[in-house]
């Protein structure tokens, strides 16, 4: 192992997973933790609940389509949702620094209040820290929370051959905001976050069929690297079509300016849901009634093929399998 | 309101208080957050539970009796105590500085790992972040926790007149450690910080008396700070006695040398217990019995004179009032 930390011990790929398998899940193991889900699922009381964390440390904090307040509930929000969780509570954490402008730090907290307003979960506890100029960059924020469990057993092990996989939108949008408000990239178009609470959109998946396997959300390190992380060790291929990958003009004319991968690209409001093949039309429809499922698709399925791996049929003809991000290709985008 | 965030915002005293106040719970508000208390209580299935976060950004990371991942820990683990909760589940969230030495993230995370076992509770989830270089200090912590109420009732709401202040250990010493390793500054011994779990020895302290009425961990702005945000408001002042106050010959040396007053410096491992007269005797017998309740002591007392005020009887005879924490004594102690 490399003797510093690098960005990408923090990009979502190859290392951050090294460091995490490596090191601190083997250092703090115990049998939920090694779960590896996106929030670890407690028994509390007579019932079940979800239980996450993220820190969020986007730069810039303000973006088309959001802000760093935004961003930390409807990514908590969200970590609990494709548990299966109906989220709840939320804890907001701020460390500042010193310098920041007050009206900057209003605008936060409103946009806090406003996605926690829109997901229908509460901010019942915080923490403020102020450090030195200098010993942070504006604001950084952790959101953590809870949310109880209404639909049980999604596991990527559930997952079977044949198995469809949808997306509720386009890709990489949230990536492609950050990215050209910071390098100061105006594109033909302005490209939006796609930063939402997806909790509502969930409940209509997962009330229209008991055979969703599994589902995550492409941040760090984007669909590519979710996938890799789903098919890592299973006795399936993921096939992904080139063709039917939902993306926008104003995403894909940056990506091909900026040479950028739209697979590996941050969304912040995306799903990646695994469902049964006989359930897939239902569940494209129940998306497809909510306005952030309205362009869903299917992407792709799990095959007999490149077991292990995830694999592109391009739109060209050919075929190329699709690694998990190895180093770093966008910093600080969440 | 100042228009910029200023050191002192974050200093647990009157700014900091301002700011909660006037804005965050403000704009957030919900009868849950309202209370103010170190943790959120929530109902989750059949029972209580206590809810709380809070972020870590002392500087140095390492000081003499711990270190970031230890007092993170402690400090959570602290927080579900004084309200009455078995901690349970903790998450764990960093945000490192790009260039951090691994084997630095490797002491942190071991300290996590056996901070959490001395406490007897479970890192569940996760997350790791890296910035640039230069855009954060070495490494930032935030540690949320989920306890399991088994002591209902706890609140400065129920505090009398006549009910007595007792103090598990010397204060400050957290502060003069951190400090004093920070300033490169040697005295003629080394202070220690009192960061510890907390507990099993209030288990001890609620298993001994049914008629204790309140508890808070005395961290940022010290015992006077704490000692106020209890106070504020209500029909009765409290009253300390300085030569009573549990003060090391090492803090003591530290707060003459830099003309700091011990009332405001952070403890990371004491805690304010108020009780009802007559159980006095039976909470600090039961303190006694635990390794960190040894130098146990009543500090004061609930009293009928300067309601709504902290006053202290000076080992020199006089009286004079303790207010809270105005302004900034000490960055980065926690």
């Amino acid at each position: 192992m490399v003797r510093k930390i690098l960005l990408s011990h923090g990009s979502g790929g190859r290392m951050m997973h090294e460091l995490l398998d490596k090191f601190i899940l083997k250092e703090l193991d115990n049998e939920i933790l090694r779960e590896k889900k996106d929030s670890a699922i407690l028994a509390l009381g007579n019932k079940k609940f979800a239980f996450t964390t993220d820190s969020y440390v986007v730069d810039p904090i303000i973006f088309p389509g959001g802000d760093i307040g935004s961003l930390a509930v409807c990514g908590t929000v969200n970590d609990l949702a494709v548990c299966g969780a109906r989220p709840l509570y939320l804890s907001v954490s701020a460390i500042i620094e010193e310098g920041l402008e007050m009206a900057i730090l209003e605008r936060v907290i409103r946009s806090v209040r406003d996605a926690a307003k829109a997901a229908g979960v509460k901010v019942v506890t915080g923490d403020t820290k102020v450090v030195n100029k200098g010993s942070c960059d504006k604001i950084f924020l952790n959101a953590s929370g809870i949310g109880e469990i209404y639909y049980g057993g999604l596991s990527a092990d559930r997952i079977k051959r044949g198995d469809v996989i949808i997306v509720n939108g386009p890709i990489g949008e949230h990536a492609i905001s950050v990215l050209s408000k910071r390098e100061g990239i105006g594109f033909n178009t302005t490209v939006k976050s796609d930063s939402a609470p997806l909790n509502k959109l969930i409940t209509g998946i997962l009330g229209a069929s008991k055979k969703v396997r599994f589902m995550r959300d492409p941040t760090r390190g984007g669909v590519a690297t979710t996938l890799n992380e789903i098919v890592k060790e299973m006795p399936f291929g993921i096939m992904l079509n080139e063709s039917d990958i939902p993306l926008s003009n104003g995403a894909r004319g940056a990506c091909e300016l900026l040479g950028l991968d739209p697979l590996y690209l941050a969304s912040e409001g995306r799903v990646l849901v695994v469902v049964a093949k006989e359930d897939a039309g239902k569940v494209l429809r129940a998306m497809k009634r909510d306005k952030l499922g309205r362009k869903a698709k299917v992407i792709g399925c799990a095959v007999k093929e490149h077991a292990g791996k995830v694999f592109l049929n391009t739109v060209s003809g050919g075929k190329r399998i699709v690694d998990m991000l190895s180093g770093e290709q966008l910093p600080r985008i969440c």
